[in-house]
């Protein structure tokens, strides 16, 4: 006989950009293991460089990033760690995005414009990404940009637990700052025990990025203690403007909950001052509560480390949350 | 020198699949030119056999086919349309899917599950079509499905113009059938004079296909003539369900308008019945208003060909529905 | 040391369509496994809807469907199955393909015609599937349309294997119904002890499927006890007409033996009344014996069951048929 | 308005590898035009160097090559030259592969065999062929091994107008050398005036190749005037054994008829001495007349032009052989 | 005769990102046109966005973009675009990239490195690029990193054409800064008379980017004007050393000459106090003269214009460079 | 639970193409195993036929070949190795290319040239390899032609050692033949006690391969013990003069040193009187030191077969030459 045999073991190893660096620490730790060495320094004309300190040959990657300011310049960086490890023989290869970028400009609004979010999707697959991990993609449809596994992980669960470890059920409202969020408040009324729901009926212009013209209500909010609920939250100018209208409309109390806390300028003010008692986010992006009194960041941590260990060990990642792939 | 040179003229031609060839005739008509002639025919055991019967040799070849029953077949018949012309050596081929198959299945709405949408879309690229056409996808996400591109075109004017001229618009409220519809319907109430809005809160059962449960209008519509507003109806359970929850909240009228009417066993009979004064569909796919007086169908036949005649001459898609690429 | 290690098992499900699910069972029991449990369905418009009812995370994923009537819809359902697998995060991905859908279009018979057994190949590649497993392809080319392993199984040797027991090889002349078969008579002549040969020299009009026309026979089978051979037969007609010609030039007796039963409308009325003393056929496609006394069924569930098992246990498909892998 | 718009020309370009460039000035001669000046050259390791001496830019470019001796660096050379062209900025390349390059490895026959005809038209992809142009493929399969149009010519109208203007028609028979080519025979026995039929029924080693053990013919060919056809001949071993086998059943004479005439060593020594009277082939490979008597060499280079004239205007290739794509 | 045919015009349409839009201008004041209207934007979070405001359906689109800092928001801007024009139906999308981002990570230095300069052509590819056409990549072997046409141009020829304008050639010697340069400082001593040649042979820390240890001249330096050459300069570091190694070397004068003067702090004071004569560059990147009096920048955008001219029109860019393309 | 699980072993597998078995053969002693029994054969015509004689199906497959004469043959002998290997079921397969074919076209020198470097990946990765493994190509940059990993492994500390147990440090000098050597001279030189450097400043003919005018040194070698290094040497002309050159300066000894010893004709002649005290070289091309007294043939067989382990067994590549993978 040729050839020689041996046992086939499988290695786990975890990954992190510069981006967020905190919180892929805090997913190693949950796994009990430590982010592998990496050397990542910028040109100085802004080129990124990227060594593995130890072997990845064989190895079942997991490549985290978060995707805040300077974005393209860690989407990039993300990119590049990819690429590497499909160079350096890395068995499989998953990029980690908690927060996933473009997911906005998921389809044209108008003629001539592009599909960004299937534009990334396109880059992760060219640099060698085999599969991808998210956490409340901006539509669910962006796991249909990839072709291949996307784990769609949703913070909504913990987001829940908190609001009902806190707050009475009795008189809540669950309120869409929008639109198009009312299918998703669906879901959290019907979480929320069956509460009852609003939502602002408005018209973004556009032509501008960012502005919109808040306006009725649509739905009965009058006495009730309002969550008002999004995705993500960016520079707080449609969410402060549905809090002011909730009150106009009578509103009790408005607490605010999302996922994605982008809070780019003047979010913090804007959030601070609205009269929303509560904001509460997550980390899938870098939190800074520091002068931010209102403010709780809960830590996605912890389900982004049972994910890992799912996928590796080819458990289930659906039963992680029943009922939402 | 070596070689010869000549001008470089360009050739549209259209075909035609079997499931609805009235449309393509009325496309064509629209054109001023006739369907390519085609052989489609059935092998015993159901395999389907094409041949075309002029040479498509450099063309900027158009290849139509509705989505009814069977919509596997149908799907087929496409593709190896598609197949043919890419081994003919067609310049450029455009499938034109009026109606999007499997457009429902657009994400994972739980674990294990396909995502038939993109499915369709990797068909219909691994065939051969360099461009899609399609009206009013079931979400617009799934533009981001081709790699290529998709123009993507809208019946909302055709319908809401047809509304337009038959009733008054003093006391209209448009209404989204449920959650996951609100933001087209917000469209809808934009185009008909800012009218106001409502939609129905309901559960879906996501064990079993196309049954709902409705229940509560968030919104005002008492007193109101409502537009009930959606992309498709297939078996007409929900929609009608819709209509009589809002007449027990007080709606004056119901009036339904859909760009698909898929029309399934029994809608007809609910929708007969189920109390609203007209419905209006389009021909995506093929109707019979035969015995079902209330049912009022619009051709999408002068959008589609203004839309082949565009893409041919290079003229702007865009300008035919401003503000929706 | 960064990352841990986990020993590597692999493990073996099969799953089936609706098509044919008994063979599929029959497989699974031969391998002491049961199919994994999956919700198959179809919307009212006849889409299908697909949802696997375990985890097939990193599993060697084996997805049996026969292509008997409506064909183009378990095409379409095993092709939705492959997607589901693939964006499940199965390992690997085998099409078993028992009867090849659109295997007679193998070529372009004329211009502008498609070749939709590649075609076919290019769909299972797109949905995801990363090898095929096949019996008796209707020309071996086609292993050469999927760019992959392709497992070519063969069931000759049950069919020949039959002959032998029950018939006497003395007086035998193994008979191609045509001239395109041949070759594969040559093959069973020599695997039935040397036997003679002969084939039907006919026109088949290029326009008209299923229709032939039979004539004389080239060889001698005067006296001769004809075992008249073919892939597969779908309405008879063929067949039917070549029993008639070899019993007007001399022979004595005609069984006939074909690995698929396609078995179209009027195939049971010929084939029964042609004058064949047998017709045997295997079980790739659903089969029904009720009311057809002379049909004959031998089932290819252990030669199925063969070849998964050495695919997953990597042995070696080849021995199973020393000679024609 | 931003940009400027010219007319569009098409340039027609002729490229010949250095294989058989006396059948490419032939084909340039036919159409007019001269070959596109190329420089090519061996460095001493034997790694091909090719250059273009006028601009390719923008072109539709036609690659010629014959597959003879050394077959590998004349494919090798080909693919180099649409590497080049395909950097040079062609529009559209067309490999003309008049004998296609390992047509025999079309399949495996056993396992653990590649299929080489499918890796060449991978290889012709990868280069950056667009479409190919082939002769008589060795089965018709082969253009379903290419994804993207392929132009399959047939040189049998020229060899039967051949026989037709020299021999008899009146005690005709069509021989085919194996079980294998029945289906082609029959082809011709059509053309030639639904002349009879036979095959000789042998064995081929499969471990050995070129070497047949030829035995008894089916049909019947006493007296008979047969013409021998085959599709390529190679060592011409089978096809020598076939005309004394014919002798032997009694044929009163042999001609020999094929479109590829490889005549390997010891092809010529066999084939002037083996008892047929003519030896009929064309120029798709290099032919050399002398010394060998009785050997005719039909030209295929206005077949070649015609085809080639076809593709670039976007005329019909179909008519040229209507009823064989 | 079905289908209608029109002429088929061509148009040339020139898109600019943010990066130089100057240069962009220069170049379409060349060309007698103007840069397509387009409106790009940062949401809050940084993501850009991007529309043509006409249409550019059927157009042969060249995007330019300057890759200057930050670099990877310039590169994603870039991609973006690619994309709007490959889902707005451009027919041809050429990617202009005078500097080429990340051309020095061509090659792993190290395990587990990336080559970020192939991941930046498959990003081209995978947004839609058709071509690339670039300026003196940093090495020559980049043109093989993207699977398609690259039109690498020259800058040497404008420099070297300035150096003899204003420089005596009697006493000139071409210095390479390190090793790796040599034969590129060869090709600039051919055109400039023959010059002798020298190299600075120094050792560059592999773990630290930018900076080098500048040692020993090879080659005779002594009482000559020395034309120091690279292909960009960064930081200024190993090319002001070499200043001072040639002074250390007896040199008598010497001047600096690069492609790419990408200038990253604190190359101006590096520069400016080195005690070369002068410093010649390009505006392949944007330049800044202001407060660096002995900074030459001549200008690319000619060469540029001439080169979309001539891909535009089919012409030869080759001719544009004799011997360099 | 359905299904079931088995351990997983992995088994190495190394093949041999026909160019240099015995490069293969001391390559499988070193890993204590046996090459795979394959069997090769020619076609009468020279098409090459493979097939393995034992199971393949899951085994990590390392393929050898050497690309001597006739290059193209053997380039696509182990295309077709790789072929059958991928249609076998192989789970993962490496090409190693010793000396890897066309390196020297890693660019377009000038207009409408391939960059056959670059063709040369595209088609292993058409046949289906996942890797590659090579030895000093001819630029480093070559590693990025190819999308997934590349070992790049190095000869020089063989080449090296060996100069160091054989020659004095003290009075050596490290020489470049030409100037696009310098870089990897300095490499040498660092290796060999940092020795000082020269190069000959020659002149190639761009229109003539292999032919060289060589001239000046750039350097002082005047009494110096020369090592004169290169990649590879083919007829020796470069070389063969370069020693002239240096003896003509002054050079007191000089020895030869490359990796791949092409040697075609007349190299031997050359090398044996240009003066050199000995020649040194490697086995990745086969070598004859018959008649040829001052050649030294070292065997790179031991680091191939430490790169295959450490490759099978996910170890580190890079730690066999620390700061080159």
């Amino acid at each position: 006989m040729t050839g020689y045999t041996t046992e086939n073991h499988k290695d786990l190893k975890v990954f992190s950009g510069r981006a967020h660096s905190k919180l892929a620490e805090a997913v190693a730790a949950e796994l009990g293991i430590e982010l592998v060495p990496t050397t990542a320094r910028d040109f100085a004309n802004g080129e990124i460089f990227i060594r593995f300190e130890e072997s990845v040959r064989g190895a079942d990657c997991f490549v985290m990033q978060s995707h805040c300011q300077p974005i393209n310049t860690w989407l990039m960086e993300q990119l590049i760690m990819i690429d590497a490890l499909k160079r350096g023989s890395a068995k499989r290869i998953t990029a980690i995005v908690p927060f996933y970028p473009y997911a906005r400009q998921d389809k044209k609004h108008r003629g001539r414009e592009p599909i960004s979010a299937r534009l990334v999707a396109d880059l992760f697959a060219a640099a060698g990404a085999d599969r991808l991990v998210a956490v409340d993609l901006h539509t669910d449809q962006i796991q249909g940009f990839f072709d291949g596994p996307v784990d769609h992980m949703h913070a909504m669960p913990i987001l829940t637990e908190y609001i009902k470890s806190k707050y009475s059920m009795d008189n809540l409202c669950v309120v869409s700052p929008d639109a198009g969020r009312v299918k998703q408040a669906e879901k959290w009324a019907n979480t929320l025990g069956d509460a009852p729901m609003a939502f602002v009926h408005k018209t973004r212009d556009i032509d501008a990025a960012n502005q919109v013209v808040s306006n009725r209500v649509v739905g009965d909010v009058e006495g009730k203690d309002c969550v008002l609920m999004d995705d993500m939250i960016d520079t707080g100018g449609t969410i402060a403007g549905a809090v002011g209208v909730l009150k106009d409309a009578g509103a009790k109390s408005v607490i605010i909950a999302c996922t994605h806390g982008v809070f780019s300028d003047p979010a913090r003010e804007r959030l601070s001052s609205c009269g929303a008692e509560e904001v509460i986010t997550t980390d899938t992006l870098p939190q800074n509560t520091e002068g931010w009194e209102n403010l709780t960041v809960l830590s996605i941590a912890p389900l982004l480390a049972k994910t890992i260990r799912e996928i590796f060990e080819n458990g289930s990642v659906t039963t992680l949350f029943e009922g939402q792939a």
